[in-house]
């Protein structure tokens, strides 16, 4: 952990559902990170269900402890509002009507034709001492309040439970508020993502990395079913020291994985994908029988993408490959559909269907049912179209069907970028 | 919560990774589910570092707050057994050997070939006062410990953190000892899962169930992209009372609600509509614009969906939506892309090429960019066709693309469910 010392949080989480497990609690996981990478040590993190006197208990608790407290939870239009009237009381504060949060929530609501209920309008409302700022994706405003803490001056923040919002506060307001808390030294982090290597070979490829790991550096391996993110924390004395190890550190690891990273912070497979067709000028189709869209849904997650993306067909029955897609009938009943040769000629009939230069296609046995001894679950072939040229490669993957989407939709964008990288 | 007062537990976790969100804590949402059904209300669930000053801390609260203390994680080979130290102090006890332990650790690595090490001996060793079982699994047994506290006889149980492990002895040692503490209730639950209204347009259509939720009964709303979840919880004396209200207020709420319900427990809205077409006999194409393969991926997520998926086209370019779908051109020039008319077109058009009975389409503007004053980012249209008519239906969404496209094609297969239900 390390961190700062004086710099010590706790995460209060509220509602009855995180605690009979109905919801695991990925909020507190997420806060916790963000914490984390702002160089400041969470000491607990506590859930409790909607009560007022237990919410009063932990924040008690909580600024004996340390300075930031952030709840999130329980402010919600069918919640009973508890954690706001807690907070309220616990801080002798009346509550007050927020114009600028209810004019915001109305004429969100009124863009919509939906009409506001009281319910929302009591979300307005929020205890005196407390700055409310609007949610641009939502009804619930953040509330914020400095206060003293035997520790020194500290930071309260009461945030929505929707994690989407959530997040966008603890992004634009909270982390940032925690910036000005106190002297920090400074801290500069990159996240360089991977993608076709394990934990264990991206470990084994960094090989000597650990006599770089001085005081203040560190490094972390996150794995996910994309690949492994690696993360790196600096923590210096200025902000011009810290970074310059960081990059330091970065350039390093960047040399031993080579292709293999495709970006970093919060970049994707497919906005890098992207970025190479675009270079390339390239435009690309894509022919899915096993992934059944999740390739087209990625690719055209990335804002702009109709720049390249031209289109693509989900040819689940074997009448959509030889009808659109023109595979060969006599192909698909010698090889069968989930062969190197249908891959191929998906890939290749696609590209042409569509008109577009490059193409994706994969075709494969997801699961639960319709492995064989030959073919067993998780077997998949991945055709990749280029001007000029056409490869195949075969995935062998588990017995998830939604893992075997995910990881099989991943790695053929993977290889269509290395691919694109390479040429 | 309601729940019998007498009997509440407190669920400690241990370990640094789970603060920095390293690991997000689904041990603690198993754990309460278990408590949960078995009767115990869990108050607090709290989340602590490797310190023992800090675990003290926490465990003497949770003896003061309620009867049963579940501790988790800490007990590994390589952790600092700070737990076990922790919890031998703040009981008075000294820490001795368990043979059994130690014996059932050496037979079981040496059946391996794996040699025992030191690390392996010391987690034989257990404070005096608790019960050690042999753990079958794993290393680290778990400690069990009867105790007085304020509200009763208690339980303290130390488990290891490997969710397998901790999830066996909660079952094999736990949940039965906690059995016999004292008398229990019986509870049920149900969640009643509901797509097309929001949060308070759910509850406004549930007005009047507040006089229902009496003693023991309660009920929980919770929304996500897709609808909003009702969950309904009842405590009572014995189990065929529990699930004897638990269905009379249910089949009231269905009564309520309606089409809006597609499922229960952990059904999904595409499920839902796969046995609505295997029930029609109907096979189903999609036509993908502004969802971009999102449905297609949604619909062949559901195991067995080859049964009614024929599959679909994206027609993210305007050429493949004349081409492919035989949308007309001069439709396309005179209403746009994002129009009724498109979409109807799209929906007739891929029924047809694909050769199927229903059909889903989309066109809209996702965002951020492409949005004019007449057709805002957020505007799509859904085509329906069904055999005999087409129907259409105009979203007005938000600003941001990802959940933009969630929530489109959630509302396009709720449409087209919704539509079958009722013909």
């Amino acid at each position: 952990m390390g961190g700062r010392p004086d710099m010590t949080a706790t995460i209060i989480t509220i509602g009855d559902e995180l605690l009979i497990g109905q919801i695991v609690n990925t909020n507190a996981a997420w806060i916790g990170e963000q914490l984390t990478l702002g160089g400041v040590e969470v000491i607990r993190s506590v859930t409790v269900g909607d009560s007022r006197k237990i919410i009063q208990d932990e924040l008690g608790r909580a600024l004996e402890k340390g300075r930031i407290v952030i709840l999130t939870g329980g402010l919600g239009p069918t919640h009973d509002d508890v954690t706001k009237h807690a907070v309220a009381e616990f801080f002798g504060d009346r509550l007050t009507l927020r114009q600028e949060v209810l004019d915001a929530v109305e004429a969100r609501f009124a863009s919509r034709g939906i009409p506001v209920l009281d319910v929302n309008r009591d979300q307005a409302i929020a205890p005196e001492s407390f700055q409310a700022i609007v949610n641009t994706a939502g009804t619930a405003p953040a509330l914020l309040r400095r206060t003293k803490t035997p520790k020194g001056e500290g930071l309260v923040a009461l945030l929505p439970g929707v994690p989407h919002e959530m997040q966008h506060f603890m992004e634009d307001a909270v982390l940032p508020e925690i910036e000005t808390l106190g002297e920090h030294g400074a801290i500069a982090h990159r996240t360089l993502l991977t993608a076709g290597l394990g934990e264990s070979l991206v470990h084994e490829r960094l090989h000597g990395i650990d006599e770089l790991l001085t005081d203040g550096v560190s490094l972390a391996y996150l794995p996910n079913l994309h690949g492994v993110r690696v993360r790196i924390t600096v923590r210096a004395a200025t902000p011009r020291e810290a970074s310059a190890r960081r990059d330091e550190l970065s350039d390093w690891i960047l040399d031993r994985l080579g292709v293999l990273v495709y970006g970093e912070g919060e970049d994707t497979l497919e906005a890098s994908l992207g970025r190479a067709l675009i270079r390339h000028g390239y435009a690309i189709a894509v022919a899915e029988s096993c992934t059944g869209g999740l390739i087209a849904h990625r690719l055209t997650n990335v804002p702009g993408a109709s720049a390249y993306m031209v289109g693509g067909i989900v040819s689940y029955g074997n009448s959509v490959k030889s009808g659109l897609l023109g595979v060969d009938a006599d192909v698909l009943v010698t090889h069968g559909a989930v062969s190197e040769q249908v891959a191929r000629s998906m890939a290749e009939g696609v590209r042409q269907a569509l008109g577009a230069d490059v193409a994706i296609s994969t075709t494969g046995i997801m699961g639960p049912g319709g492995g064989s001894a030959d073919k067993p679950v998780g077997t998949v072939w991945v055709g990749l179209a280029l001007p000029g040229r056409t490869e195949a490669r075969l995935l062998r993957l588990g017995t998830s069907r939604l893992r075997n989407k995910e990881r099989a939709a991943a790695r053929a964008i993977n290889e269509l970028r290395i691919l694109l990288k390479e040429s």
